[in-house]
C-alpha cells in the first residue's frame, strides 16, 4: 500500500499557487500515462484520465491542483503522523488518494474519469473547471461527481449559493453644524446594519442536511469630508443561500429582509454584484447513496460553494469527500493525518472496487 | 459714500483662494498705507492696521482674505443691486466693509485694529491667523474683536466648538460561510450609528443665545474581502458641542452617548482626531453690547467654528457680524446684496463713530 503521508508530502513539496499548477501537471499526467487502463489528456494545465470499460456508470472524481499562497508554510513537514504546509488539506491530501486510487484501480465497478484541475482558489471566471466545462465538456461527462475538498471523513452533500449585494443609501450634504438641512446617509445605513445583524437566519433540510443560511456585511463605506453630512454610503452584503433558492429568489427575500430600509424611488439602490447558485445533496442518487453508506457516517450540508455546484450547473449530482478539516482551509496550520488519508482511500476503494 | 457693492465686485475681481493671497494682499496695503492715522503692517500675506489714538478701548476689526475655490463662479457678476462669485458673501463683503471704514475713520471712538489675514479656508494648522498670535501677538492686542464673517446682518455671538472622533470596533474574522465561529465588526457598527442617529441633541442657552449641538457620522469604513467576516470597522464622528463646554468635557459626553457599543478592553478604540473648542457669546462685554444695539435685532448662536474661538483662546471676546447670509458660503450660489453691505457699514460705523 502506498504510504499516504509520504505521498501527499511529495505533492505539497511542489508548489502550485493558483496559475503555477505546471510542474505539479507534469507530475500527475506522467504517473497516471504510466496506467494502460487509463485514456489520460492535457487540457492547459488540467489533466483528465479516463477508464472506458463500458460500465453503466460513470463517476466523476475531481480535484484541483492549486493552492492559496502559503503563508509561512511553504515546506512539507511530518511530525509522527501528521503533515503540516499549504495544501495539506485543501487538497493534496485528496490528490494523493486520488493518485493512489487511479494507478491501483485498473477494474473499477463503474467507469471512472479522475480529473485534476487548475485554478479553484481564484477569481472563479479563471477556474480550469470552466476551461474545460466550455472547450471539452466531453472529458467531464459523468453520471455523478465527487469532489475530494477536505471533509472530514464524511460526506458534505451539494453546497450553498453565495451572492454579493450592494446597498447605496443617498442623503443630502449639509455643513455639520447644520444637520437639519441635509439628510447624513451613514445615520440611515445604521437600521440596515442592524436588520442584517438582527436576522434570525433560516436553516433548510435537503435530504437530512441542515443548510444554515447567513447574511453577513463584508464591507461598508461612506463619508465625504470632516464637516459634511455626507450624501452616499454603501453596505456590501455577502448572502449564503440554501439550494432550494436560486439567485433570484435568494435576491427577493434579501429585499423582503431589509424592506423599508431603502427607497429605490429616492435615489437609493440595491445591486446583486454577482451570485453563485448552491447545489442539492442529491443523496438519491445510487453513487452518492453508495459513498453515504461506505462512510458509515451521516452526510451533512456543505456551508461552502464548491464545484459540486458547477457539476451540478451541468446536470451532474455530486458530493464533496476528502481527508482533512475543512476549516483548516487556507489556515497557516493547515495539516492532515495519516488516519483521515487512509480513512478516504478506504471509503472510495470500497466505492469503485 | 463709497459704492460698497461695486468695491466688493473689485475684491472679487482679484482671485485670493487659500495660499494665494498675495495680489489681494497687496491692494489691502496700498489702500491703508494711504491713510496716515494708521500704522500699517504686513505679516507674510497678512495685513495689520492700527490706530494709536490713546482711547480707553480696542477694537479688532478682522476678516480673511482667502475664499475657497471658485465653483464655476469665479468671476464677479452684478445683476440689479446683487453681486454674484465666490467670495461674494464668505468674506469680500465683510472686506469690502472694513476697508471702507478704516480708510474714513481717522477718528473712531474706540482706538481700531483692522486685521486682514490669509489662509483661513483650510487647514487650521496654516491659518494666517495662528502666524499671527505666535510670532506678533502685539499686532492683535485689543478689549474686544469682531470677525467679519457673513451673518445676515445680526450679530452672531460666540461659537460652537468641533470635535472629530474615531471610534474602531473589533471582531474575529471568519469564513462568511462560518460567521458563528467569529465576530462581525460591521455589524456591531450598526448599533453605534443607530445611538448617533436617536441621540435627541442638547441645546444650551447662554447670554440668550440657543447653542444647538450636533453629532453627526462623518465616515465610515469597515471590510475585508467579499467572503470574510470583517475583524475591524470604523465611524469617524464629528461633535459640534456648545461653549458652555471644553474638549475634555465634550469627549466624555460623547462616550457616555456610546456607553455599552464599545468595549475598549475587548480591542475598541476611542480616540479624539482633534478638536477645537468654542467661544461663549461674551455678550456682556461693552464693545459687543454696543454692537448688538447697533443692530437693533436679537444676536444669535454662531453654529459654525469661526475664529471668534481664537480670539477667545486668546482672552479677548469676540463676535461674528458682516454682510451676507452664512448658508451660501462656499455655495455655487453664493452672492450679497448691496442692502446687506450697506447696513453692516451703517452698523459698524454707529459703533465706532
Amino acid at each position: 500500500m502506498t504510504d499516504l503521508l509520504a505521498s501527499t508530502a511529495e505533492l505539497v513539496g511542489i508548489p502550485s499557487v493558483s496559475h503555477d499548477e505546471g510542474v505539479l501537471a507534469d507530475l500527475v499526467v506522467s504517473r497516471l500515462k504510466a496506467c494502460d487502463w487509463l485514456e489520460t489528456e492535457r487540457v492547459g494545465d488540467n489533466v483528465v484520465a479516463r477508464t472506458s470499460l463500458g460500465r453503466d456508470q460513470r463517476l466523476v472524481l475531481a480535484g484541483h491542483l492549486d493552492t492559496v499562497p502559503p503563508a509561512n508554510n511553504a515546506d512539507a513537514r511530518v511530525d509522527g503522523d501528521t503533515l503540516w504546509g499549504v495544501g495539506a488539506s485543501d487538497m493534496k491530501g485528496g490528490l494523493a488518494v486520488m493518485l493512489d486510487l487511479a494507478t491501483t484501480t485498473p477494474s473499477p465497478s463503474a467507469d471512472l474519469t479522475w480529473c485534476f484541475y487548475a485554478r479553484e482558489e481564484i477569481g472563479r471566471e479563471e477556474s480550469g473547471l470552466l476551461e474545460l466545462w466550455s472547450g471539452r465538456p466531453d472529458l467531464l461527462a459523468g453520471d455523478a461527481a465527487i469532489l475530494g475538498e477536505p471533509t472530514d471523513g464524511l460526506v458534505e452533500a451539494g453546497c450553498q449559493g453565495t451572492m454579493r449585494l450592494k446597498i447605496s443609501l443617498r442623503g443630502v450634504r449639509a455643513h455639520t453644524a447644520r444637520p437639519f438641512t441635509g439628510r447624513n446617509a451613514i445615520h440611515r445605513l445604521g437600521v440596515v446594519l442592524q436588520r442584517v445583524a438582527d436576522w434570525e437566519g433560516r436553516t433548510a433540510a435537503l435530504d437530512g442536511c441542515a443548510f444554515a443560511e447567513q447574511l453577513q456585511a463584508v464591507a461598508v463605506d461612506g463619508g465625504v469630508a470632516s464637516n459634511v453630512v455626507p450624501d452616499a454610503a454603501s453596505v456590501t452584503l455577502n448572502f449564503r443561500y440554501a439550494p432550494d433558492r436560486d439567485a433570484a429568489t435568494a435576491e427577493a427575500f434579501v429585499r423582503e429582509v431589509l424592506a423599508g430600509t431603502f427607497d429605490t424611488e429616492d435615489g437609493d439602490t440595491f445591486v446583486v454584484l454577482d451570485a453563485a447558485d448552491g447545489a442539492p445533496p442529491s443523496l438519491a442518487h445510487p453513487l452518492l447513496a453508495a459513498l453515504v453508506a461506505a462512510t458509515k457516517t451521516d452526510p451533512r450540508a456543505k456551508v461552502g460553494w464548491t464545484d459540486v455546484a458547477s457539476f451540478w450547473a451541468h446536470g451532474v449530482p455530486a458530493a464533496n469527500f476528502g481527508p482533512g478539516d475543512p476549516l483548516l482551509a487556507h489556515h497557516p496550520d493547515e495539516h492532515v493525518t495519516r488516519d483521515q488519508l487512509e480513512r478516504t482511500r478506504e471509503v472510495l476503494a470500497a466505492l469503485i472496487a
